[in-house]
């Protein structure tokens, strides 16, 4: 059945009942004052800090439905907010989504959406609580996601020199799982299986970004845009100055077998890991590393110097050139 | 300068830049721990009911910008998402906006857009918190508004037979400003000034969504897809029926005068005029109308019979017949 024949309200109906279903009675889901089918969500604040993300996936921009499907998009939609939340160090509480649909939009294709998106909430006990359908002359899928933060937060405008430069998990799997999908590449089964979620159906680092604010780290970003590109931006936000060992960068094993040489500067600078780029004092980082199941790998310094520079090395100490910065919306390349 | 010369980082600084000048210091505006820049917006909760509420804007669905200027645009999007905060009595406080543009859009085109929303934001207090820009083939505008209410909310589901069904402002106005724009036509200076206001520069119903409150009202619905299709979501949620006396509609008086019989249309199923739609109590509204500066007109009952039936009448007692009931995404008409 197309969207155009069940009509929007239809819609609404039907994406209601299915986060309903979802949601009614489970443990983890704060209870709404007001939930679906009113003006706005409602709940009652709690005498915390509460945070809030909202990101937008726009079709041919950010994602293909040649290389996605409909329940990955809705899984990876809510995954890099719940992204920002982590790189916060928060909790991710409730979600509103805005969702914009060709009229020939098949509806079985909007629950698979769904699907994904609800999959993915009870991971963590993050409610859909509402939102908006509309026609548009693609998909477009804008999340919002609210969140609340009890101890300290984590900012981009923290670090400071002497710090250690560390990541949560792997790199570069995103780029390459990208480029897999959309050359048409076949590596072996278990290989593209790892490539293939590390593009479509991201981990938002949340455990991590909350084991790092209660060890004491007060710095980190997601990566997004690029690790090279976000560190930048961590680097601009503090005033300082950064150096990268590479050869110390938790490339994803399956992209140095797909990619050889190219593995690093996919590493580098491919957008989409949404690991966290944190810094801190090196004890600090020790203790969280004895202490997290996912791997937390050290690969530089925070410096003095002119804010927002980073230089490269490899493990001899000789300088490292890359060809591109990593991902920005609008700028001519 | 095009978008795609200054770049998603270079728009994020100077939108962040007049987002900041018109904002701090300014009584009015709660302080952010954190605001525009990292991951997340963050603000300390109070005591209070949150309240959240999203709505998306694409042209060529919602808007055309041969009809609208970026200015309106940027009030009106902001404004519809005000007026969803108004039909919960509720006061909005802060919004993400999450813009999609093509690559060659203006800078300049994009400042008016934010210069429309701040002015917006200034009249009622509201601060615009963050968001994310974003590369997409048309003009995408979501935004996000989050806000508190402290006694009551105004809900879809509390009408009850016997109330009194009202209206503020005045109806038609918003679908006779898109029929004169779109069709061309050029009624006197001052209606058209009327007209494309109504459709372009909407007022959202807040200090009137906030007296319903105060004097007891418990239902509203912000009228967006037309008078009748909001009446009949109230009728349903509320398991009730209403009858309505079409003579008692407070249809704008230059609707009349360029549209003539067409008028009556307007009102009944014209979207997007956002006025409150509630119901209650006779006395409560009598009071109502004495205090509200904005004019409150009663023009029908609600009643017991089939959940969502709505009957029309004239005031000599006749049943009136109208061609269509409002608006709805996706559905083919």
């Amino acid at each position: 059945m197309k969207v155009s024949e069940l009509g929007e309200f239809g819609l609404i109906d039907l994406l209601a009942k299915m986060i309903a279903e979802a949601q009614d009675g489970q443990p983890g889901y704060p209870p709404f004052l007001v939930g679906i089918g009113d003006d706005a969500a409602a709940w009652q604040g709690k005498n915390r800090t509460q945070l809030a993300t909202v990101d937008s996936l726009i079709e041919n921009i950010h994602f293909s439905l040649d290389t996605t499907s409909w329940e990955e998009l809705g899984w990876k939609s809510l995954a890099v907010n719940l992204s920002d939340i982590a790189a916060m160090g928060g909790t991710p509480e409730y979600a509103l989504v805005s969702l914009g649909l060709p009229d020939n939009t098949e509806v079985d294709d909007v629950s698979s959406l769904y699907r994904g998106m609800i999959e993915l909430g009870k991971r963590y006990g993050v409610s859909l609580a509402g939102g908006d359908t509309c026609s548009s002359p693609v998909v477009m899928i804008t999340v919002t996601v609210f969140g609340t933060e009890q101890d300290a937060l984590l900012l981009r405008s923290n670090a400071r020199p002497g710090d250690a430069i560390a990541v949560t998990g792997h790199l570069g799997g995103a780029a390459a799982g990208l480029e897999m999908l959309s050359r048409g590449l076949s590596p072996s089964a278990e290989i593209a299986t790892s490539l293939r979620e590390s593009i479509n159906k991201p981990t938002p680092r949340l455990a991590e970004g909350q084991l790092l604010v209660g060890h004491g780290i007060r710095t980190a970003i997601d990566i997004s845009d690029g690790f090279l590109v976000d560190l930048r931006h961590i680097c601009e936000m503090s005033r300082v100055s950064a150096r990268i060992d590479v050869d110390r960068l938790p490339v994803l094993p399956p992209v140095r077998q797909v990619f050889g040489d190219k593995a690093l500067e996919m590493a580098l600078t491919g957008g989409e890991d949404y690991e966290l780029l944190f810094t801190g004092d090196s004890d600090h980082i020790t203790r969280i590393q004895a202490e997290s199941p996912c791997p937390i790998t050290v690969v530089g310094e925070i410096t003095g110097g002119n804010p927002g520079e980073i230089r490269l090395f490899d493990s001899s100490g000789n300088p490292v050139k890359i060809r591109q910065s990593g991902w920005e919306h609008f700028r001519k390349r």
